[in-house]
C-alpha cells in the first residue's frame, strides 16, 4: 500500500520518492516487483548510454563532462556507477564519484552507485531495474558506468541502447586482450587522453579491428575514423544520413579539458537516431525485455527455493548423507525441488 | 533399465560402457541423472588435476607428458579437454588432441573433449559429471585441461582438487591481466618453455605476486621458488613435511622435452598429501558436492520451466503485451512460474 505513494511520487518527479524506490528495488524489499510492474508502462523514453573500459581510462571524468554538456542542453541526466567487484552499494558514493561534485548539487542530475551485494538475481538484472525506475521518473539520459571490462561489466553494458568503450594510449597492447566481447558490443569508441603519445596508433589499431569486424559480419565499410578530431568535425558524417548499418565511430577526447565532448554528444545522438530509424531501438528493447522476463523467472524460482522455501535447510540436513554416499546430489536436489512444490507459489503479483 | 547395464559396465571397467555413459551424461539424455545418482557412492578415489593457462602455453603437451609419466608409474589416466568457446564436443578430438597420439592407444588412458554445446546447466556442471563417471570407472588421475583463462575456464578449474596454472615467458605482461581470479585458484605454477629468455623474470614475477597474496590472506611465507629447477630438486621441500598452509610451488618445465615433469608429478603428489593431511580434501569435496547439488536444483527448475513446461510458449505469447506496456515482465514471469506449478513436478528420480 505504501508503495502506491512511491508510484505517485515518481510519476510526479519527487526526488525523495525516487531515492526510496531505488533502495526498495536494489534491496529487493517487499513489493519491489509490484512497484516495477506498475512503473513498466512509463518506461522507454530515456536514452541509456553504457560506458565501459579499463580502470584509469577516464570513464568517470567523461561521464561528468557528458552530464555537464547534457545539462547545458537542458536535458536531465542520471548516472549509475556499477562496480561488480565492490560489496558497497546504495547511497554511498564511490571514491570516483567525488570528482562529479561539479554536477552533484544540480537538481537535474541524479548520481547513484551500485554494487554486487544484495543484487537479487545478479547485478545486470538489478541495474536494469534501477534504470527502469530512473526512466519512469523522466530522466532524458541515463549513463551507466562500469568499473572494468570483465564478463559482469559486459553483461551490464549489453543492456544499454548505446555502448561506449573508452580506451587510453596506455592500454596499448591491452586492446589485444579486450578483443573478445568488448569490441563486439561497442557502438562508439573513445580514445581518451588523445593528446598523449600513442593515441593516433591506438585509433589506427581500433580502426583495423573494426574493419575486420565489419568485413566479417556485414558488408565491408571502413569506419569513420576522425584521426585529428579534436575541434574538427569535417570527417564526421552528416547526422541526417540514416544508414541501415551503424558504422562504429572512433573519437578522440581529452576528458579532463572537455575536448571532444561535443563530438561525443553528436555521435550519441546520431546513434540514437540510427536506432530509431532502422527499427533497431525496438529490436534491442524487445530483446532486453525478453531477457529481463527470463531473468525474473529464474530469480522467482531461486527465491522460492532458497529464500522463501526450505531449500537451505533441506540442503544443510542432506549434505552429510551426500558426502558419505548414502544419498546423492540428485536425490537431494529432487527433495529440494519437491519441497518448493509442497510449499506452493505465491500469486500476489 | 538399459542404464543398469551401463552401471554394471562401468563398475566392471568396460570401455564401451564408459563411452556410452559419458555421451548419455553430456547430452542429458533420459536417465542420465539416475545413472549419476547410482554411480555417486563410487566417486571420490581419483585425484582431479586442473590445468589452465593462456592459449599456446603448452597445456596439451604438458598433459601428454604427465599422462606418460603416470602410466610409467602404472597409474591410469583420463584427460578431459574442455573448450567453453567451441561448439564441438563428444567423441571428436580437438586439433591439439592429435599431439596426444603417443598415449592415445594405451588402454590405461582415456581422452575426451568437451564443449559448451549441449551442456545442460552449464559446462562446469557438465564437466564435473563427466569427471564423476571417470572417477567411478576407476581412473587414478583425471586431468582437466581448459583452453584459456576466462571466467568459464576458472569455474571449471575450481572443481579440481589441484589447480595448475601454466605460463610462458611470452605471456610476459599477460600476468598482470591474469592477476584477478586465476592467481587465487592455482596451487602449482608452471613456467613452461623455461629455457627461453624471460623465464627467470617471469618466475620472479609470480614469486612476488604470491608473496603479496600470502601476506594478504595468511601469514607471510615466501613460496618455494626453484629458479633453476630443471634437473635439480635441492630447493624443493621434503615431501614428508605436511604444513597446514599450502605454499604454492613454482616450477620450470620444458614440456616438449619432458623436462621438469618428474618435479611436477612430485609437486602434485605433495599437494594431494597436503590436502589429505590438512583435511582440506574433505572440505573441498564437500564444497564441490554442495555446489553441485545447488547447480542440479537450478538445472531441474530451469528444465521444468523452459523445456518440459510451457515457459517458452507463454513467454512468446506474452512478449507483445510486455513491449506495448499492457502487461509487465513481472506479471508475465508470474504466469510462467504458475504454469510450472500447474504442470507439476516429475518425481521419477
Amino acid at each position: 500500500v505504501q508503495n502506491n505513494g512511491l508510484l505517485e511520487g515518481i510519476r510526479n518527479r519527487r526526488v525523495p520518492a525516487l531515492a526510496k524506490a531505488i533502495s526498495l528495488v536494489e534491496n529487493g524489499r517487499d513489493g519491489y516487483e509490484a512497484l516495477l510492474s506498475a512503473l513498466h508502462p512509463h518506461v522507454g523514453r530515456a536514452h541509456r548510454i553504457g560506458i565501459t573500459g579499463p580502470p584509469g581510462a577516464g570513464k568517470s571524468t567523461l561521464a561528468e563532462q557528458l552530464t555537464r554538456a547534457y545539462r547545458a542542453l537542458d536535458l536531465t541526466v542520471a548516472v549509475i556507477a556499477v562496480d561488480p567487484t565492490s560489496p558497497f552499494s546504495g547511497g554511498a558514493l564511490l571514491g570516483d564519484r567525488i570528482r562529479m561534485s561539479s554536477v552533484a548539487l544540480d537538481s537535474g542530475v541524479y548520481i547513484r552507485s551500485m554494487a554486487a551485494r544484495g543484487a537479487l538475481g545478479g547485478l545486470a538484472t538489478s541495474t536494469r531495474e534501477v534504470c527502469d525506475v530512473l526512466d519512469a521518473f523522466g530522466f532524458d539520459r541515463i549513463i551507466i558506468e562500469t568499473v572494468g571490462v570483465g564478463q559482469s561489466e559486459l553483461k551490464i553494458a549489453a543492456n544499454a541502447d548505446t555502448s561506449v568503450l573508452v580506451l587510453v594510449p596506455e592500454s596499448g597492447d591491452g586492446i589485444q586482450v579486450l578483443k573478445a566481447g568488448v569490441m563486439e558490443i561497442a557502438d562508439i569508441f573513445i580514445v581518451n587522453k588523445a593528446d598523449r603519445t600513442g593515441a593516433e596508433a591506438l585509433m589506427q589499431e581500433v580502426d583495423v579491428m573494426l574493419g575486420l569486424r565489419q568485413g566479417d559480419a556485414r558488408t565491408h565499410v571502413a569506419p569513420h575514423h576522425a584521426p585529428s578530431l579534436l575541434g574538427s568535425q569535417t570527417e564526421s558524417p552528416p547526422s541526417h544520413v540514416e544508414s541501415v548499418v551503424w558504422v562504429p565511430r572512433i573519437l578522440g577526447t581529452v576528458a579532463v579539458r572537455g575536448e571532444g565532448v561535443p563530438e561525443l554528444i553528436e555521435a550519441l545522438q546520431d546513434h540514437y537516431s540510427h536506432l530509431q530509424a532502422s527499427g533497431e531501438l525496438h529490436t534491442r528493447r524487445r530483446e532486453r525485455l525478453e531477457r529481463h522476463t527470463r531473468d525474473v523467472v529464474d530469480r522467482t524460482l531461486s527465491t522460492l527455493v532458497w529464500q522463501e522455501g526450505d531449500g537451505e535447510r533441506i540442503l544443510a540436513d542432506g549434505m552429510d548423507g551426500v558426502v558419505k554416499g548414502v544419498t546423492s546430489p540428485y536425490r537431494l536436489a529432487q527433495d529440494i525441488v519437491a519441497g518448493v512444490r509442497r510449499g506452493g507459489f505465491s500469486d500476489e503479483q
